[in-house]
């Protein structure tokens, strides 16, 4: 069983994952490749992985057999476990519980070489669709106060298998990371009574500086400070706390800015690997007038070191105006090879 | 000038370095290959660095040429600048400052191919005697709030240069990593009326479960909820808050311990690269009581992923008590090769 450690200085939760309890000569070599042995998330590989637990298919498909356009599964290797309870226990001064929550995978296409931005709109739709089924579900397990979908590509970003796809893990306590978002949003509302995404879309447009692209819906942006270059995040323009309400006519616009941004960022990074997250409100208490769910895209462009560890202090090499600018500036559709970018200052 | 942001929502400071103003096509490739060309650390190319501020010299040798055992030289790329006035600004709701600090690189050795764990006990002290000299300097100047020293050790611990060195960055605010630990200290010094680091290190020594080594003043353990595998701590085993007030007398024990650590982690993961940044209270104000200074050590073995970025959890797949019970058991000073460890359980 996995055990949920708690720091008793900062408060922050680490998973130690006992079961794969890695020993030193464990870790790969740091190289760049990926495996290429036999994908388990390609078609006609169905019984590599644990059973589906939801698959949008082709009429007449069987479940685990080909046939399904995107595919949710347990993870294999899951970071926590879905069964058992959580007994939070101290040892001396120390917290820790058991590793209790639920780590599932969902695999975007059948297509082994396509990348979530290069599926069509409709695909993308689907995808989102599946991102939120799931997420509705596990909502109704009383032992989860929050749900991270997130997208790791490429092996720098932490990707341990190249086929495209994203994962969710529900956890038994609200993140660390959340909660300060949660506060730091909080306190605005408190003092303002308005959203501060809110308030910070409504400047954004209206200075038109980090703005990189734009629906009738959603919005994508560089934010004011990045921790990384040429990291974008994509916000409702409407307001809204939690990503599982979603209506249904807003997923295609969110599929289509979502593609758009992963584009351009593919296009004038020279297809990148990438980290994203979608950050929303825990399901279980009411942050719904002073939160606001977004993605935060970050693309793996330069190297987290001493100084970042230790101060949380970020040093990013390109302003947001400019990576915005390059991000505005490139023209879609363009045949593979060198990305045409436009920079116009 | 670079430029300091602060994100509205969580109130983190980024660094926008400007003058770097790093466009897609600088990004370099992700190889592992560090430079080959020229090295401005070795003896010789003095004049490639800016001038030293400080160096420890054999005596009848000029600044700046030969003959030094240390040397401590403004960073050539700084992120923040040492010139001008700290001007807090508002942008609409945003909020900014100019990028005002100090940014110094410490050469550990005259020798290119000798890591700072494989100098003598006698050279480690000359390096850590020089940390807390350029530390004391840099307290002086009232714009800065905070120091942080720090070590990244190969490129996938974002060092662009391999030959040994330190980095000292002075900011003008109190980092936020920083702040969470003062103010969890001071949660428990409140309600214990003890400090929590020494509450710790007396726990860890009686389990005897996550100690790697120790001598009369110094404690080396991997820390009950550590965030990466192989993270280790080294702590004081006397309270102390400030690391620049680290008396003559345990300098030297303070080199020893720190070189038999990073010799432990060298030979158990076989040379990994490394972070390892020097906790220490602000300067400025009084944790004297509560706060307790120590360096964190983090060996980059994994990847840090969508989940960690959007949660602030880790995910660990080596118990602290395994990777000890490995740093423990290594017998230091075996030839070259396969490391000897001697795993007992």
């Amino acid at each position: 069983m996995p055990e949920l450690r708690k720091d008793p200085v900062i408060g922050r939760w680490v998973i130690i994952s006992t079961e794969r309890g890695k020993r030193p000569t464990d870790f790969p070599p740091r190289t760049d490749r990926i495996d290429t042995r036999m994908c388990p998330f390609c078609p006609g590989n169905e019984s590599a992985t644990p059973p589906e637990i939801l698959a949008l298919r082709d009429n007449g498909t069987a479940p685990n057999a080909p046939g399904w356009r995107v595919r949710a599964i347990s993870n294999k290797y899951p970071a926590l476990k879905i069964e058992g309870e959580l007994n939070r226990e101290g040892v001396g001064l120390f917290d820790k519980m058991n590793g209790v929550g639920a780590h599932e995978v969902i695999i975007e296409t059948p297509d082994h070489d396509k990348e979530l931005e290069q599926l069509s709109v409709e695909q993308v739709t689907d995808v989102i669709w599946v991102y939120r089924e799931r997420a509705l579900d596990l909502q109704k397990d009383m032992r989860f106060r929050y749900l991270m979908l997130f997208k790791n590509k490429g092996v720098s970003a932490g990707a341990s298998l190249s086929h495209s796809h994203a994962q969710l893990i529900a956890t038994p306590v609200v993140p660390k990371r959340v909660s300060e978002e949660l506060e730091g949003s909080r306190r605005y509302y408190e003092y303002k009574e308005r959203c501060i995404f809110c308030d910070i879309i409504k400047q954004e447009i209206s200075m038109n500086e980090r703005v990189v692209a734009q629906n009738e819906s959603f919005l994508a942006l560089a934010p004011f400070a990045p921790r990384f270059p040429f990291e974008t995040w994509v916000l409702p323009k409407f307001h809204s706390s939690q990503f599982p309400k979603l209506a249904d006519q807003d997923i295609r616009l969110f599929a289509a800015i979502l593609k758009d941004t992963l584009q351009r960022l593919e296009g004038v990074l020279n297809n990148p690997p990438y980290n994203f997250m979608i950050h929303t409100a825990p399901h279980t208490n009411g942050h719904d007038l002073e939160y606001h769910w977004h993605v935060e895209i970050i693309p793996k462009l330069t190297r987290v070191a001493g100084f970042e560890w230790g101060t949380g202090f970020y040093i990013n090499p390109t302003p947001p105006e400019d990576a915005a600018q390059y991000l505005r500036g490139i023209v879609l559709g363009q045949p593979q090879g060198e990305p045409l970018i436009v920079p116009q200052r």
